[in-house]
């Protein structure tokens, strides 16, 4: 079937709207490890995709889900030993204060339970994002989505934060005041939420701030933001649905910023493609919230679930994922910064692990984003067989994101073909 | 591993209120179409479970799976067929005007999207469903949990009104006046939020009314409540979250009933436990929707859910399920009609397909609710081996529900064991 065909019965059965990437959309048909083959049988390096976290199709995390789905899949009203395996590993890889997990199918739904949580504890209903991101898909998160909505939340009872950068750094403010600068506007939204008698619930954030484009954050704007939020008696949430599972290197993208969440939650690369989401929190808030909330997933922590998140813990573990993070995004930094040495369209590199943002401006010294240039460049690298994606709010920054797997092979032939694309596109 | 260990660790894990089936939990560790095996090699004739539609662990729909899973699985943004295939398949059972899919993870994130196409449609918030019904997890959609709420909404932009109900009339009205009695508070909500400055958005109701006790429904209620629904601009929404898929005999409540909503939700069955939902409507609603939100769901939609979505239909059409749940459910009837004859227990038998709900009461002409009997009566049929459940405000009605695979040897097993259940409990 043509593309043309394929994207005429799209546009009937599932809106003229519906998102697809790429000029010339791709018909993908099989994926393996960082690989993905289209319908012509050309191979794609595979550079974005975050979900199929330990590799497209993984052969444990398929036998896992295959065998379990053959002997048992039902809900979580039964007793099922996989999912308190599943919860002692997941929880054993965590701070202690994080010990109550509520599975759900998606990040959305994660995050729609921490909101639930932080306004059911606090009795309040004032929420804080950053003015560039996004959280989900559902009402109340959506409400969050300050990135298609020019930073400005969807609700009164949210507001948003300008998100910490070092790189787009406020005039008049010296590099050793940002962190002060940004934290204060976490304090005062909280006074302002107060203020107007909606009062403060929660902060949620990415830790990585993943969709705000991987900024570098300034020291220690992380642990006055928990301590504002603390001391006004909020839920500090974390939103790793994108910086977990060994993302950054580490196996929580909070480990690194050595500040613990009341609530984390979790989704995309869990099931590495299954759909399976969590939202993990303190004992105390789980109770509490479960007392005096009727809460159920019919799905969620179902037992071919918990086989498959199982199986994803076991393949870091044994693959050594973590390890092979560190390693190849170090040597795909220097790679991303060599090349910034030779071409000013470069303008930054930034990376939490293999979440990788390249920063394309028309000018190093003004730093106005390179908006045409960079759909370009993304699109010519597809045609020459490297899938990589754009973000940020202008949509200038490369966004390289591959499976965990991925190696320095693997990043030299993404460096090789970034080089002559934009070598192609240089003035 | 015992019981007391296994509920030691989940009360840690999952905390003290996640939601268990019996005074003493079943630990299940296999299913089989409709026979669940407990961790003693003890079998259970499944008579509760409605999402392993097909009979658990199919294996049609196990290998559809497994062979997507290690061939695929990634999000829509790129072109695959299979999904394409899937919504051509389930659409083409529907009417020409629900032709545009959303496809999502849960019915809890298929009736976020519906409210949301409703609210973004008419530019108003108000929201009406029944006083004892449950739509889902989500803020937004909890917000409707009037079953948990003492016949209450939990936010001033929804209103409920009164179920539909032949056996608990209201005092007063006659018979041929109920339909009437019933619709007319929908104008009422209607009237009311047009007054209150809220606004008229849509009506959510489960055309079974399957959590308020799958009431026998006055004739023509549906088609009088769909009539004020579309005179004030609202949009019609029907939850078949639990009534599809050939729950009712029908592949879609909505056909018995005669009224075509203007959205339609599904989950549970759709994928037989895979995490698998959709929100289908009218493509002008999804177009209109989608030119002014984003709206893009990580799982939904991917390869492995979309071949095991049609796998699905496959066997309810091979092993012809529909013919047999009106079969089944016809013997099943007569048999607890029956049943109601000796003894004064049984109240009420009502069913929609092969969802039958058996109220219990002290005595039949107060149809004061058994509320202590009906659940010795749950428990004590499980030590029989046979699983059942109860619903209803006070929990006095007796849910049987089993995979639409069920036939009629299996309703004279349920038959038997009910009936010496019932006599061991009988004054």
């Amino acid at each position: 079937m043509t593309r043309r065909q394929l994207l005429q019965r799209r546009y009937k059965l599932l809106g003229k709207n519906a998102p697809l990437f790429y000029d010339e959309p791709l018909t993908i048909v099989k994926g393996e490890d960082v690989w993905l083959t289209d319908d012509n049988g050309k191979r794609y390096l595979d550079v974005y995709n975050n979900v199929p976290n330990v590799g497209h199709c993984h052969p444990h995390v398929v036998s896992a889900l295959s065998t379990q789905a053959a002997q048992l899949n039902i809900h979580t009203r039964y007793l099922h030993e996989t999912i308190l395996d599943y919860a002692e590993k997941l929880t054993a890889t965590l701070d202690d204060t994080l010990s109550s997990i509520f599975f759900t199918c998606s990040g959305s739904e994660a995050n729609e339970i921490a909101l639930r949580i932080a306004r059911n504890h606090s009795g309040q209903r004032g929420i804080i994002c950053t003015n560039a991101t996004y959280h989900g898909n559902t009402a109340a998160v959506n409400a969050l989505a300050t990135i298609f909505n020019d930073g400005k939340p969807a609700a009164p009872d949210v507001k948003a934060v300008e998100y910490p950068c070092r790189y787009h750094p406020p005039a008049g403010v010296a590099a050793d005041a940002l962190a002060d600068y940004y934290a204060d506007q976490v304090a005062e939204a909280i006074a302002e939420f107060v203020d107007e008698g909606i009062g403060f619930a929660g902060l949620l954030f990415c830790p990585i701030f993943a969709n705000e484009g991987v900024p570098d954050v300034p020291d220690g704007y992380l642990q006055k933001v928990a301590n504002y939020v603390r001391a006004a008696g909020g839920t500090l949430i974390f939103d790793e649905v994108q910086s977990a599972f060994g993302r950054t290197g580490a196996m929580w993208a909070h480990d690194i910023a050595a500040v613990t969440p009341d609530i984390l939650t979790l989704g995309k690369p869990m099931g590495n493609g299954h759909p399976l989401a969590a939202a993990i929190c303190r004992q105390d808030l789980c109770d509490e919230f479960r007392d005096t909330n009727m809460y159920f997933n019919t799905f969620g922590g179902n037992p071919v679930s918990c086989a498959v998140g199982l199986a994803v813990l076991e393949v870091i573990e044994q693959e050594n994922l973590l390890e092979n993070v560190k390693t190849v995004s170090q040597y795909l930094r220097q790679g991303l910064l060599d090349l910034q040495k030779q071409y000013n369209l470069i303008g930054d590199v930034r990376n939490s692990g293999l979440f990788f943002a390249v920063e394309l401006v028309d000018d190093p010294h003004s730093k106005a984003p390179a908006v045409g240039v960079t759909r370009q460049i993304v699109n010519q690298m597809k045609e020459r067989g490297v899938l990589i994606s754009r973000i940020g709010k202008h949509d200038n920054i490369l966004k390289l994101r591959p499976p965990i797997s991925f190696s320095t092979q693997h990043a030299d032939l993404l460096l090789d073909n970034l080089q002559q694309t934009i070598q192609q596109n240089a003035v």
